[in-house]
């Protein structure tokens, strides 16, 4: 696998296998040591290639960095709109969404793990080209998940599932809460992720209004 | 006020109103311009000192930035333990800690955007003593917030105002809903932050247990 920063050049940004081991790389480096302590060419050195052969991937750490929030916001969003278009039920769609979003592999929580710690770096433009355009589309992706969250909130709502409210707020308490758990959770820690799961799904089931007797009885209608 | 960088020498990290102007002016440019972004020249120009002169009352840029969150966690630590020492009723202290919580002056606002900005950085260790000192301050008095907190949750569970459960974990979901606000919230922005206080309240009392019915009755019995 380990080819010569000045081997053959790789095809392109479309070289999609290298470039998927970069971003896994990068995605373990970042939550372990911090995205300011990491250092482009250990990236490099961690997937075999010099420092320059990473610039036929990434225009910089950051574009690197941007590319991972992408690909995790994205991922979040598609999981969430796959759930609730097959359970057309509010409150068990909502149960499957939020126990599905803890069934993460250790990559996964990583991943996590460093979207919340940077987040802030959306909120500042970029003055070089490619790492703005990334930033632009996570930035979209991220309206895009909130979007898909509100309609469905919405909905359930409509449909009397739920309580009315304000449907944008409570997107964003729920990807708060959500998100928070990433700031402090470690793998190493004594609470399992099926815990924290458990009781996490519980707290945001009960700020959405969903009533356990609701689901309760759902449970054994079914 | 103005002091020249080579007059009288300040009496040392004492001198507590410039040291109060410099942890405003850093507040301010760290929640406008991002802690990365902000010039540690730019802040003495703010408060009219020369950039050496800084170094009489921090060490660093991020031993500036750890006692503004210090500052920060401190004082609403000690506003929870004064409201849930006034109120003995916990439905009724859970309210008033919530709705205190944005009881907030502007500069309190870009505190708290700073403080969960930047709270990855508590994480890791710093090799400057001086930083590494009010590093420690600052992680054990978020200790002390989330001990004040847990502590505060069991004797409710144990009068039976909210139902069992989990304090730990209790106290990092309402924390972290609450902090979560201070990622999107601005100013600017078109949802009024009494809104959102009224909103995130309710949120939190459905999170923890209180049922809306008891917070009534108190309400009417009073």
């Amino acid at each position: 696998m380990k080819s010569s920063q000045e081997g053959a050049a790789p095809t392109g940004r479309g070289d999609g296998r290298k470039r998927q081991e970069i971003l896994a790389a990068a995605t373990e480096r970042f939550g372990r040591d911090g995205y300011e302590h990491t250092k482009w060419a250990d990236i490099a050195g961690d997937v075999g290639v010099g420092p320059t052969a990473l610039y036929h991937y990434f225009e910089s750490k950051q574009h690197c960095l941007y590319e991972i929030m992408c690909e995790a916001i994205e991922e979040f969003r598609a999981r969430f709109v796959k759930i609730t278009a097959d359970e057309r039920d509010p409150a068990r769609a909502l149960t499957a969404v939020m126990a599905n979003s803890f069934e993460l592999t250790e990559h996964e929580v990583q991943r996590n793990r460093v979207l919340v710690a940077e987040q802030g770096r959306l909120s500042r433009p970029s003055t070089a080209q490619p790492e703005e355009d990334a930033r632009q589309v996570a930035r979209a992706r991220t309206r895009d998940l909130e979007f898909a969250w509100a309609s469905f909130l919405e909905s359930a709502m409509r449909a009397g599932a739920i309580p009315q409210s304000d449907s944008r707020l409570l997107t964003l308490a729920v990807l708060g809460l959500y998100s928070s758990i990433w700031h402090w959770y470690r793998p190493t820690g004594i609470v399992s992720l099926t815990h924290i799961g458990e009781y996490f799904t519980q707290l945001a089931l009960a700020m959405v209004g969903v009533s356990p007797d609701g689901l309760e009885s759902e449970r054994s209608a079914a």
